[in-house]
């Protein structure tokens, strides 16, 4: 990373143009660092020690955009490995040498298997295509080829263009590995984060099943309920979640690859795109499969901003959760108090012995974030112009960090949290005896009036419902006790 | 309204509270337009020709906020009359006096039908609960039913709570509403409306498909397509949105009711939610279930927002429709100019002659007006509390309006844009044979180089890319005739 | 409304073109109540009891979206009113026929008063910008003038374009209403009703000052503060907000209008910009100045959301403080309950007796919707193109929603709940004297780490403090007694 | 960054609780790369060479949350060692040892130096009060001080809580730093980003001034104006963009410090939050003062929102700018081509010589996320919970983030596009000409309806607007010419 910093300080006209003569011979010992790369611009200094080429050069210099938090997430850069991979297997069956073939795809696979990441120094903030980082992927791979095959870097034995890039162009190319990233980092970090999450409020579900406790509607008391019965919400909103971000999976797994630059296959053989998406299937275990339609495979993004929605969706009841689950926690003498949370950690800096609900605030910290990249990646796909969505990196960026920061979040939580809580008994059936909700079984009975009536006085006198039912003369003692069963309100009657 | 109005003007204490007496006496014949209606807070003077009571008016004074513009909307309150009439025969199942029961099905139809809006001035800024709205039927319905019976209105021969929201709470019929509500207007207004916009937009693939054009990238000339095919992008983008919201529905199909309070079935029987989901599928031919888990129905509206993010990702796909038919109509002379819109009307009210694409305008207006809607309901169902989530008006509302304006702005854009959309033949050929971008079919014959020396060398110089290329000495004339044909250069080659 | 629903229904071909002499004379009864009125396009037949004219009818026809609920605001429609009077002012200085000047004059001061709301039947989702409601504007000014110099509607004595709309295009006039519109009510609604919500808030802070109550951090009990602490920071934060919008304003009033059709005031004399800026400032009262730059107040609607992303942060604040005074108010048994909320009507229909928050939900629903419009606004106002942004209807109405929404929820609160809210001063020190997190006095004292055990040590054991630390012997009871006093706590030491 | 990763996959068994001595043993060569340190949680290994503690180690262990890249913002970091500089220096003043203020000053001033960088390795995603990066930037600067005082990391010779946090709280820290670095960055980094970028557009607006255009409005040929013209308004946007930042910084410059725990200022002195705040403004050069209002200061990050509001708008100008000047680049010879941008890289892997608008890409992609950001932090804003908000690493993040990525996408922007632009007058000119929205300066001679009937008659027939006039028989071919004079067009008449 050091190198890449000193590379960016470097200033333009060293690297490039006329210059370059003279500056080799002034500063040889730097010089000796750097190789020259050429694309159609010219030639170009990079770093000796690098695998990329002149494009990816180009765009470090020309995008100086957010510094190396900024860099293009690893999911993509791996996807990249995969479907060049793919592409050259493809590609031998159209006539592509099989030596450079198998060089590409020994290579491709480094760049799956996250060798190279030190390779793909390009931020996101670069063309809205991905372009450039398709190019550092053919740079890279070439190169990295040519050396498997005893050439030397930069002398395009292997050319990035012609043999790693064959049949291929940024605009099919970057969006099919979008897809990629964004399937394999569903199905392999998302979903199962949330059924671990499920399966723990599931736990809690039955684990709580016969705890009664009070309701609460517009955060005012309400009729009882068990403590399990609260929890299945949750647990219901987390399944029903997953099965959300499921459903959009189908449009995810339609690949753009064989569009190539404007959809239509051009430079393509007939073909070239189901082969393609097949093998990007079997690599990935994954249904793959080739776009319906190219045009807006590469127009537009619209498979992004649907499962954007889910995970928006999804942002929505963990943020619920999370802070249903703190104000639950909340106390521990002047809140709720009937959960007590985990304590993992001293909870402030000046209040000695606090401890807080944090990962509930980690989580819904997540939430407004999820919500957020939704907005963004909303934007970036409403804004497609013609044969190109060029909100690329941007849409993928985002997509890719929710569905990063939901599953880490997730995990967190129910590591730290949800697995640990513990329902306060007595605190629970404490507050659920003081309610005067439970007025309402009263209703079939004395009618919804006559009940308000008994409410209001112990409301207004501070004493129970009982001695308010029996002062107002609405109904016996033995009659209010046999309607005024918490345990007979948590279901429908038979 | 009127009367509305006027009404909201009288100050509060000459409407309840002890000075009734006094004033009756005083202003007798203004009273005599009103009547007395009573609830467990006391009595209220009501309009004397409205059906509602002492809730609804009491919601009137409270929540003065926003004006009639700001009322419930029309398909929240048809969905009460199908729902208040569903539960009254179920309820008769269950015990519910038939005459009333017959009664209350009558009064409820006729809200059902639209008959009774007059006397829902509900805004949506109440209760987060819809529980003013919820009794706004209540008690009309009440009345009515009266009425029919040949009672009188206030007197609550038929009850609203005891009768007509009999096993009911507005905690679970609120949410039933916006689901009934919801559901009805995806099936009867928003499919037929973008179905109707997606065969026009088929149809318009099929009349463009020989019609060879050039394709742009980030704005940039491209390689060629046919305007078919281009339309074909746009025409898939609908028909997957029809898709994704068509996916949500079964999540809207679930029903809360039954769950009344917080979600136990409190005061109902069992049983009851399975038969009033089948009453109300049957009422509106639609396949609504009861709600699997009824603690997220009430605590939730995950659904909505799941909904509102299908909604939200059809708003994207119109926008990028919108927006490129509207730059590929641009001109008439010094745009681009490859389609002729319709002209519906005078486009400047100074620039005499002006046709602007209006259509386009209206419908991306709507576009950006639902990713707004959908953000408000992402916050709204953030924001659930416990038991239940107080904000559903507002959720309610803003998914009834992104539906409504979908649909709407579909079929205006339909009817007066795309029907009537020409292809500039003459315009769209000379672009084509003055593009550069043709070049990329010579890759496969001279590489990615040449070719690009080829593309340069002409922009440059300004001439073609045959004299370029042949000044070039990369290819014969012939070859370049042969490799350069814009209608080779729409697909993959054999 | 009827008239406007029925001719709506009326066929396209029924309304205009070749049929209408055939049609006549058949449906002479029919078309007795119907005008000719003729544009560019042609002539159209209008109801002939409104004053609107041929551009107005056609939008009518072509923009059938959402229906009246979406018509154009009124604020827009009154500050049309404003601009055409203050334009007939200075065009007369400019040689405008005085007679029809002060006609214009006359009839454009009924629609800025509002008596002739009911001939703007437009809705928002048209031309983006706003041409045909500028037009309709100019149609019911012209024709109304006409009328009050004895002419009949129709006959364009007083001709909408070349008088009504002179030296004006819909291009400047509408930007310039959408600023007079929302400066008029951010002065005369939004500001007044956050000033007085600010006044209430600053009153509780006065009388609660001394009332000692327990703080809560992450939910969880933390050290004391006074109510009127609490309060404090509210009324702040209303303040805030009032300075945050303020400051907007400057932006706000520079008015487009002298830049016609894309900026460079075509068609006008110099210093019309300046005059009609200055006669809007007059009769409105507000410092309205001409925009420095035309250019930008055309083709950009900043100014618009940078005010609604001041808005956006009143409705965070207003959001926080619903949802606070929920909390604190929740119970009332069940609950914090420290706050007592007025009651306003029944809060269940089911559970009698409950008395809901309602206030705080109608306000936080309003701040979801802000920040939805607000998202609208921001997409709208980024989406330009060249010299005209073409969102402005879809722009201006979400943030004269916004306004009047938060003004209306503002008033709405303070009136049936802030003003009337009481502390439970009982409950309130009952929850004080329990709590833990007093031992942060002792910090200076003992230590972090030895207060932390002390804490620890009382919530294990669930006892006191002074027990836990003189038990821990890190204190004497005369130390602990001097040390842990809330009311010492509220504040700095000397 | 490899020793931190590896620390992490360490089970939390092992580095914490009962089984650490048994450990020791065993792993002997593995433990004496660790230390232990404690807290009032108990002891925990650390590792050796880290300055971090327990409460460090334990936040590392809890939140392992989206990986690296999602570290707090360096500006957080180096605020940090802004104020905890200058409480030293304060507390010095109220007792605290000088030889320890003045270590605690010294190792403070490495962390504002960025020197300590690599011993802050928290995410965004823990608490939400930031308190364990509080703890962090406490527990490295107590050891680095201890250090430098000759005593050993992790015996808290300088100590975490007592020394480096005296007198504060995480709880006024955290939004002290927050509020340092936004105020740091926005004048640091962002203003004169900005302002290079306003400069340059400026620079264009002279540069273009005398170059006549035809306007384009609703994307249709308009009236024309000049370039420079066109380019002032995207001058102006910047320009206010500026001015609505600045506007919100005395929001931002108020500073939460002395508020402590819940806003009382409990454990401090009097006067401590204005010396403090006095101390940061002399530190910093920025006129920082202490909040009026602490409790609002910690309870709600209003001015996070505001400030963020103002970056949302910057981001509408800037997409609005980089939206216009790509289709004003369009071509080279399909589209609008009146720009010539300047060419920074191959624009395309497949189509051989195409150079895309790749700045405006990056930047507008950067526009789309700051909308995002912006959202994510009203949500934060709007979710804050009666004494303190817990949502502030989430909210800082992102507003450091907007404020970084608009900065530097302007100035690549400006560098590698704007500053380069040039016109293509031979294309401008041309399309000038052939306009039909030159008869618009008709208008006052021959009056709107015969103006329009000329437009339409040259449109139709193809012609020259002077034949269609000339055959129209509306005015004399030397009235024509005296009149569509573009070069007349461009402003008012005298």
């Amino acid at each position: 990373m050091t190198m890449l910093s000193s590379t960016r300080r470097i200033p333009h006209q060293l690297l490039a143009g006329p210059l370059v003569g003279l500056l080799r011979s002034t500063y040889s010992r730097l010089i000796s660092s750097f190789r020259e790369e050429k694309d159609t611009f010219g030639s170009i200094l990079v770093p000796a020690d690098k695998l990329w080429g002149a494009q990816t050069q180009r765009s470090l210099q020309n995008f100086d955009i957010g510094g190396e938090c900024e860099q293009m997430p690893e999911p993509i850069i791996r996807a990249f490995g995969v479907l060049k991979k793919c592409s050259a297997k493809v590609n031998m069956e159209y006539g592509l040498d099989p030596s450079i073939g198998k060089a590409i795809m020994q290579a491709a696979q480094e760049v799956a298997d996250g060798q190279l990441n030190d390779h793909f120094p390009l931020v996101i903030w670069q063309t809205g295509s991905g372009t450039q980082s398709n190019m550092n992927a053919n740079e890279v791979i070439a190169n990295r080829a040519a050396e498997i095959l005893g050439k030397k870097r930069g002398e395009k034995f292997v050319h990035p263009n012609d043999h790693v890039n064959r049949s291929q162009s940024s605009n099919d190319t970057f969006p099919t590995v979008m897809h990629i990233a964004a399937a394999v980092e569903t199905n392999s970090r998302f979903i199962p984060s949330l059924k671990q999450l499920h399966a723990s409020l599931d736990a809690k579900t039955i684990e709580f099943k016969d705890i009664i406790k009070i309701g609460r509607t517009h955060t005012q008391d309400a009729t009882p309920l068990t403590l399990g019965q609260e929890f299945s919400g949750y647990s219901t909103q987390v399944f029903y979640g997953i099965e959300r971000v499921k459903n959009t999976l189908p449009h995810i797994y339609q690949l753009a690859q064989g569009g190539t630059a404007v959809g239509t296959g051009l430079n393509t053989k007939k073909g070239f795109d189901v082969k393609i998406a097949a093998a990007v299937a079997e690599e990935t275990n994954l249904p793959f499969v080739t776009a319906q339609n190219k045009f807006e495979a590469l127009a537009a993004h619209d498979a992004f901003v649907e499962t954007s929605g889910a995970l928006n969706t999804v942002a929505t009841s963990l943020m619920k959760i999370g802070n249903d689950i703190r104000l639950l926690g909340s106390g521990p003498r002047c809140g709720l108090g009937e959960l007590i949370l985990p304590e993992n950690e001293p909870g402030s800096s000046i209040m000695p012995g606090k401890v807080n609900p944090t990962q509930c605030e980690a989580l819904t910290m997540v939430c407004a974030q999820v919500m957020g990249n939704h907005v963004a990646i909303t934007v970036g796909g409403s804004n497609g112009h013609f044969e190109l969505n060029v909100y690329k990196p941007m849409i993928a960026s985002n997509l890719l960090r929710s569905l990063r920061l939901l599953a880490d979040a997730s995990i967190s939580f129910e590591k730290n949290c949800v697995r640990g809580i513990q329902a306060n008994r007595q605190r629970i059936s404490k507050l659920l005896h003081e309610s005067l909700m439970l007025v309402t079984s009263l209703n079939p009975k004395i009618g919804y009036d006559n009940a308000a009536a008994v409410a209001k006085k112990a409301h207004r006198e501070g004493t129970t419902l009982k001695d308010a039912a029996l002062s107002l003369g609405v109904l016996s003692s033995q009659e209010f006790d046999e309607l005024v069963v918490p345990n007979k309100m948590i279901g429908p009657s038979d």
